[in-house]
């Protein structure tokens, strides 16, 4: 009987590896992006005053990856323009989202149990995106872990993590902040997934790609479908990060009296900024944001 | 009689097809780059407070395209500097339109005739570079006809379409506004430029390279000059222009109440940003950025 | 007597040059970095809010020359991650310096001595690192002088000359200043170098490589070492600059009445944008910017 099942799940593995994105899941993907920049404050205003930066700015959302990827790898940005039928898919439906009579496509889209969907569909596509930057990151650079890394997350969440300037695009900008300052729930499971499979690709798992496969799609599917109807989110992972963060990063942020003595003449920036900012980390909790941005804001005006 | 014409049109064609840009166009090119740059406000005032970033900024305006397409393009964007001669006379072209005793050659130039002349050479070499990027990239990609119109767009406009950055450099930042979100004259007739020379290289123009690039620069230096001396546009591009917007993008900001009721759980953005923006394209014409920039402000320092 | 000590400097030289850098003098230079980079105004709060972020940022100090002369030489900017036990070490810094317990290491690396020791190391890898990019661009571009300087120079001082995205990293956004505006003492240093360094390529220097290797650590270590304890900066080269400024660069900022009137039609910014800007280069001065820059931001909130 264990066998049995041993042997379905295996089976089941295999046969997601071979699924093929194209079409449907990559339509899925590009519908759920361009939505998610519908939603964005002001993007619906610059959809009429400027149907090209929309364009743009929605290709970005769509191949943000690709385009990311491509350049801290030195291969072409516009690769992605290279593949036609992808790029008339991707704007059709950013027509549709944006464009459409009545409104009715993206009214429809909104309905919760499509957009549950076509939501669940896109985060599929997110394992191979990520598993497809980690072989071709190890196909030039064999054996480095940290380069898999770097390139298996860029191509998964390159759309976030450039988000600053796929904002520029659209007229807008936020430089205090930013994907690696505060990441959002994607990036984050993006980053996991980028180490988990290139931990497998220099094969320090115990277990064969089919299955990490599996494995990591059901994880990131369900926790997805879980935020959108409870709006919570995986309570383990928040659990070990903060673990993880009072071990390692959680330290008073207080000068020592001999250091603010002997270099005083060499740098005076120390004090005055930790002064500053010793009431912005009052009791050691990492992300007391809102009133260390409003020093910040103090800071500039009176500069 | 008419044949004699056609072949007396067809030999200019070729004749203008083998014309070389080096030196008298490129030096018109140079010039009236740099003094573009010059007449941008602030410029001056970096040019004394510091010659290297103004040098930078020079080069970026006459090189802009290079370094533009060599980024997308996953090619060294320091490839212009291998070039000396160009290098060289583009810098000297810098040096007296802005240090110039008595600022003579600025003067000089701005005299209308002559500012006529130059800017005409100018528009010739947009040809060239549009023509230069089209090939280039129908190299590497071919019969990819969007990689082509990208790659020829930026190597003829990828001064403007960089001018955030090139502002950068001088110090100074417009998040607000880029060539995407509000083009200028000449990117649009590069982008036009770009896809005539890439339909003609997939052969699907009826009329071989020479005419064409009789027929684009011919369009472009009379309207050009036309443009300097009425300071009006060509009528007839923002006529196609506004109808294709009306036809395609023209659609009232507001959501329907049935998508305000299903997912306002799921994003409240929606609701208010288009409360915001109602406002501003209150009765469907294309650009109301006036209005627009103001609620943006406000907005901003709301927030 | 002469010549012994010829020979004595000769084989000091040639002993010099091959000497390695890893591991002694590279992690003096990712201590030195990382040092710089918590004494920066807001990082210590970054590092205890973000510290991915800061992480990146401090990768960025160690790596910026490698990772800036990868973008324009177009090789991997993602490279410098494919040596991990670079990459190692510099974590290992970074984690020292901003979080070790009692705050140790920073205090002891602040203790002037020792500080002394280690800013002296890191320069020492400056020569390293300029005659590297040299090397480097004159594989791919033979002859090329200003190909050879530019990407010396990035890999000497890409940290600096990138600091504006840096700083975004960590959330700040300084669009008014960067390296090329107002550059540093580093920065000017490490375009000498390259200079140098590109002319002894060239073979225009009439010295062997090894000779110019000690020569220029020599300077920039005595140098560096002089500001550190007197605070100020090398005056002969402050004098070469401020005269080569006077000679070239400084011009009175009036617009000739001449051209005012030809061409008030076609460019109106001139004349207003200099009306501004006399106020600011009132005697020839060459860095007058505190007065500029409050005009610049009038200027901003004026619009």
């Amino acid at each position: 009987m264990d066998l049995f099942r041993l042997l379905n799940v295996n089976e089941l593995a295999v046969a997601l590896s071979r699924m093929n994105m194209f079409p449907y899941f990559e339509v899925a993907h590009y519908i759920v992006s361009v939505m998610s920049l519908r939603e964005q404050p002001g993007a619906l205003e610059v959809s009429r005053r400027s149907p090209l930066a929309c364009w743009f700015s929605a290709m970005l959302h769509c191949f943000g990856g690709a385009v990311l990827s491509g350049v801290i790898m030195a291969e072409a940005p516009v690769e992605p323009l290279a593949n036609s039928t992808n790029i008339l898919l991707a704007s059709l439906m950013w027509y549709v989202v944006f464009y459409c009579p009545q409104d009715m496509v993206y009214s429809c889209a909104t309905i919760l149990p499509i957009r549950l969907v076509l939501t669940a569909m896109k985060e599929v596509t997110r394992t191979w995106k990520v598993l497809g930057g980690v072989t071709q990151a190890s196909k030039k650079y064999k054996d480095s872990l940290f380069v898999m890394i770097a390139v298996g997350w860029t191509k998964g969440a390159g759309g976030g993590l450039m988000s600053n300037f796929e904002q520029l695009v659209r007229g807008i900008w936020k430089p205090e902040t930013n994907e690696l300052l505060k990441m959002t729930y994607p990036t984050k499971v993006t980053l996991i997934g980028s180490v988990l499979f290139s931990l497998q690709q220099c094969q320090y798992l115990p277990m064969n790609r089919p299955q990490l496969m599996l494995l990591y799609t059901t994880f990131i599917v369900i926790n997805k479908t879980r935020m959108m109807l409870l709006g919570s989110s995986f309570s383990l992972l928040i659990w070990i990060e903060s673990t993880l963060y009072e071990v390692l990063f959680a330290r008073p942020l207080t000068c020592s009296p001999l250091t603010n003595q002997t270099h005083s003449h060499i740098t005076s920036s120390c004090s005055s900024s930790e002064a500053k900012s010793t009431s912005c980390v009052k009791n050691g909790s990492p992300l007391p944001q809102e009133e260390c941005k409003v020093s910040e804001k103090d800071k500039k005006k009176t500069e």
